[in-house]
């Protein structure tokens, strides 16, 4: 069976494409500047010696025409992976938004459709372009089923306590604001990975999602029992560009005292701030040799941004009622051993002490970096939300 | 020396009148209604056998007016407990905001006043209140002198990471939006009291502030790490009417999809959220009584109350990489006892056992409700902010 992942946003599409139940990756591509003249498409073909990359530099007025340049590179007669489209049974969509009506991976049809557009107000930004990537997809590969797999399914398992806000009960009842979470595929797919790799089913883990964005999941047996994003994709951790955990009073002071505007703190909140904000750098690897350069606000940035990962843990060890392992995953989370150090120092009192040996070490795959002797465990677990995707189509239709 | 204690809000004033070095409060009172026809001055006279109370309904035009009232109350023929106002020597001001400029108790001179002025932008609705309350006091005790106690000073030990946002640096530098903290009197009492009866001056311990307002405290050795409340006074814990932690993109959703206004929300988040928001009831023991009827919306709010709080616990014990003690104070800390019941459930990783049966217990004075073993103590102390202003007023001029 192909299983063909797709993530759409606004301007671009990203793919991958699956032998199943191999678990084989057979290609994997990034379509960027849709609608403009200059647009590319990236496309990676894993053969058995080495990847090759295709690059190409195109006009691309729309995403179905993006999507069909990708179709011809899958079946090109030299580098072609797939003789025909039709060769594709399952298209597994990232859809951002899954409200409260979407709790699993689904299969699509007219309903499922109009629910995540009737999600749009949400996720304003995300959903309109994922749901232009199913109705793409859907006259490309008019032969396969399209599944959609939600970045918030995973955490609507979280309890009313750490789902709700201290709002009047209308704002959850009628307009729908509560804690929704993101990177739930991330998430769940690292979570797996841990407790199989502790041959604990039942284990207490908190995952770490360390990108451009950044979110912290209280995991349970399985469930999801908390996280650090909320309503929307920028509470919490420090990320790239986005605050993380703000008092809501500076956006009024803002906005009442100092006259921004509702767009321009949504610009200053989501996009200025975060790493960048503090540094005036965006690149997490520019501003760690800022900070071996002895620069002050790279130094601040780093302590901010692991003090806040710190006080996470703490809170979510209490949440979980005591702690089995913490889990570093993406970008940062699987390469930057700093953070990991930082956000670590001082939590011998919960039983963890890492192995500041291994931390500094690059090794593939997961890998645990505690000491022999530490009660919590610390792992790098290296995420695939593509491979999560993947299977949980495959699972959802084996069923 | 007398010591005359006054918080004057926007149409009240609050006093205490000590006698030091005894510590012994002779009268206290409430105006209220100030600028109205309908005004009171509730007077309170601690007398040997029983506290003697005075209630007067009258016009009070103005602060002035309603402070020289009370004044002839002190002074009164039968019942006053000084002959002249002359008598007394210190008037010591709770100022809710001293920015970074005021990191101690401070006496008052044009200097200190204009510097409360320059505040303004950062409480607008407090400071003002508080200056004008140093300005009738300084004409109407013209002898005496006249020392500022800040709610924020407490907090300024606070390190960088701390008290930063995530924001671009100049929001900082420029515009002073940090974290500043509130309610430092009454943690800086509860906690010099618990590690007075701890005899551990270095214990690392979480004051929980649970009053109208809410707000944890991370102290270690006397010194505050961590503060729930921000840049104004509604982040962190759930409270009577304000959310505590809400995702800022909430808001940027109200004003941008569903058209609130800056003072609409300010008004949800500040006097229609917490508590009354998700019940309907303002009065913890309304709701508490609602919880006992099986009422489902009052389960959910202390539920969410507590659950907060657990985090709160949870995340200091990481600041302070340990914890020997949590302090309860305040109206709801001081005598809620399913509050703490269940803000302290599932700690024992922590190493933190609350004593059941004495948790329900009713005692006056500081106690001790954690098991005899619990390696981390449980203190419920009361908390008194008038006595610890009129001290911190002590100890300055002594020096």
């Amino acid at each position: 069976m192909n299983i063909f992942v797709v993530n759409s946003g606004s301007s671009s599409i990203k793919y991958q494409l699956f032998r199943w139940p191999a678990r084989q990756p057979l290609c994997s591509g990034l379509v960027e500047r849709i609608g403009y003249p200059n647009a590319t498409i990236t496309h990676k073909v894993f053969a058995a010696e080495a990847p090759r990359e295709t690059r190409r530099t195109l006009a691309l007025p729309d995403h179905e025409a993006g999507l069909r340049e990708v179709v011809a590179l899958l079946t090109d007669a030299e580098q072609g992976v797939l003789r025909d489209p039709g060769e594709v049974e399952v298209v597994g969509h990232r859809v951002v938004h899954g409200g409260e009506t979407f709790a699993a991976t689904t299969e699509i049809n007219a309903e499922v459709k109009a629910e995540i557009r009737r999600l749009f107000a949400l996720a304003p930004l995300h959903n309109p372009a994922n749901l232009l990537g199913i109705e793409v997809a859907e006259r490309i590969f008019p032969q396969a089923r399209q599944v959609a797999v939600f970045d918030t399914a995973f955490h609507q398992t979280l309890p009313e306590p750490a789902f709700r806000y201290a709002l009047p009960e209308r704002l959850y009842t009628e307009d729908r604001v509560r804690v929704y979470g993101f990177h739930g595929t991330s998430h769940q797919y690292v979570a797996r990975q841990a407790a199989a790799y502790l041959g604990r089913p039942e284990a207490r883990l908190i995952t770490l999602h360390l990108g451009n964005g950044c979110s912290a999941a209280a995991v349970h047996a399985g469930r999801c029992l908390d996280t650090s994003m909320g309503f929307g994709p920028l509470s919490g951790l420090v990320m790239g560009t986005r605050t993380g955990d703000l008092d809501p009073s500076v956006v009024l002071h803002l906005m009442g005292q100092l006259g921004y505007s509702t767009e321009q703190i949504s610009n200053l909140v989501n996009k200025e701030s975060g790493m960048l904000g503090l540094t005036g750098l965006s690149d997490m690897r520019d501003i760690t040799k800022a900070l071996e350069q002895g620069d002050a606000r790279a130094r601040l940035a780093y302590d901010l941004y692991a003090y806040r990962i710190r006080k996470y843990i703490g809170a979510y060890a209490a949440v979980l009622g005591g702690l089995d392992a913490v889990v570093f995953t993406a970008g940062v989370g699987e390469n930057d051993a700093l953070v990991r150090q930082k956000a670590c120092q001082g939590l011998a009192f919960l039983g963890l002490e890492l192995d500041e040996a291994e931390n500094q070490q690059r090794r593939p795959g997961l890998r645990e970096i505690s000491r022999a002797g530490s009660r919590v465990k610390v792992l790098v677990v290296p995420t695939n939300e593509e491979l999560e995707i993947a299977g949980q189509c495959a699972e959802l239709l084996a069923t």
